[in-house]
């Protein structure tokens, strides 16, 4: 695609909103175009030693899940006494704890987790922090003047980024209050707004959202428009994360360490950010 | 433990090598007990942009186990066209495919995988290439001459590295020379000599071993030598790597994305190298 078809194509998905995103748009077309030419530096901006952070909670058979069934087994087959060391077998479902959803998992032919390619596994990480929105209204989405918010004040989003909702909502995990379900057991939890979404893909090469809750939508979501949306054009999703609170905003390089399983929608994840 | 007692210490442990390994086992222990004084500090490297390589196998249902029985089993429980998405049950042994060997998997009370600190799972990363030993002998062992050299030519080992092992084994995956089992049943596979991972031990900061082969121990070890002595210290293994010829033998950093799994002996993971 041309360069002028990657700005008409984009101009003309954003009508409603180009007194905003007008000039980062076509900066991010154009930063489309540039990626095809030279691959992304990782960790471009480690001139000074970094550090890992733990992005992931501990998983354990009673950890919480969407469904409210336990969907984590683990059971031992041998023991140091008797056999002379420790093993265990693990029977799970792919999306329970900290864990990957990949295109797979809402779409009939896209990648699966262990395609995903490993240059979208070490992305550059935004966070938009909407803990206080989430304090007062457990149903909080992140919206698109969320995102606008977010480039004014950090300016584009990254290449290939990952963009992570920081509720606050990890602190509940070990509690109901991390399902939240109502009387008639609908949950009630931030997630992301599928119009946000619609415009990260539009007007942004973000490749991954994550989210410190159980689903990229939120709670009472009835339709998953935003698995319908995100992970069929190719994106894949992180959940259950943990920790962002105590990252910046701007400037973290993710690694997601996704299970490498042949035809896997999705699975457990080992994720780190490095600062 | 004082200075004084860390090199007496050193020193007791390593006479047979003391003309080769004085100065910088001395070095060594005036490291770790800098170490403890200031956190290391990670991708201090990486002034210059890295990339990520992929150290990990894809694993799938035939993916060939030490035991060679079937250790990972997947059937689907939700599929797009009936249900809406597609999901997948997995039920696998611990110990399969590209995986962590905790100490608590050859230990009554170490560490489980979720127990290893952040700061372990990602290290400085150190590459014994074997490979020529190997395809002449697949029973060859890295033994504390290798280790030698690679210090002769690339300096001390780094304080809480990870010291991999290099057969070009990763290449069989796929066939029965993985395994290698004789008429008798006996493996027949490259591994860590227990005296090369003894000295590691008392002369080194290195905290990891890794092995592009099913273990730690050579396939035809009798007595698991390695795995009892390396994994009840507190350190931790990686079995059945890929891809370490893709990389340099000093200067690459490791990430391992082990699984965060409550009281796990170990168990799959996605293991990088940032170069």
């Amino acid at each position: 695609m041309c360069h002028h078809c990657v700005v008409e194509s984009v101009k003309s998905r954003m009508l409603s909103r180009r007194d905003f995103f007008r000039g980062s748009a076509v900066a991010a077309g154009a930063a489309a175009l540039a990626a095809t030419a030279a691959p992304r530096p990782l960790f471009a901006q480690a001139a000074s030693p970094m550090r890992a952070i733990d992005l992931t909670h501990e998983l354990h058979e009673a950890f919480p899940t969407f469904a409210g069934e336990q969907q984590f087994f683990m059971e031992p087959k041998y023991e140091i006494g008797s056999d002379g060391y420790n093993l265990n077998i693990w029977t799970m479902e792919e999306h329970v704890g900290t864990h990957i959803d990949a295109p797979l998992h809402f779409s009939e032919d896209g990648a699966s987790v262990a395609e995903l390619p490993v240059e979208q596994l070490v992305c550059p990480l935004a966070i938009i922090d909407i803990r206080e929105r989430a304090e007062a209204d457990p149903d909080a989405q992140v919206t698109p003047d969320d995102i606008a918010a977010w480039v004014a004040e950090h300016g584009d989003i990254p290449e290939g980024a990952c963009i992570a909702m920081l509720s606050g909502w990890d602190r509940h995990v070990d509690t109901d209050m991390f399902r939240n379900a109502d009387a008639d057991g609908g949950m009630h939890f931030p997630g992301f707004h599928p119009e946000a979404t619609d415009m990260l893909m539009a007007e942004t090469g973000a490749r991954v959202i994550a989210v410190d809750t159980l689903s990229l939508d939120h709670g009472p979501s009835a339709d998953f428009a935003v698995h319908y949306s995100w992970l069929p054009s190719g994106r894949y999703g992180i959940e259950c994360v943990a920790n962002l609170g105590e990252l910046p905003a701007s400037g973290a390089t993710l690694v997601v360490g996704a299970p490498k399983v042949r035809n896997g929608t999705g699975g457990l994840a080992r994720v780190f950010a490095m600062v």
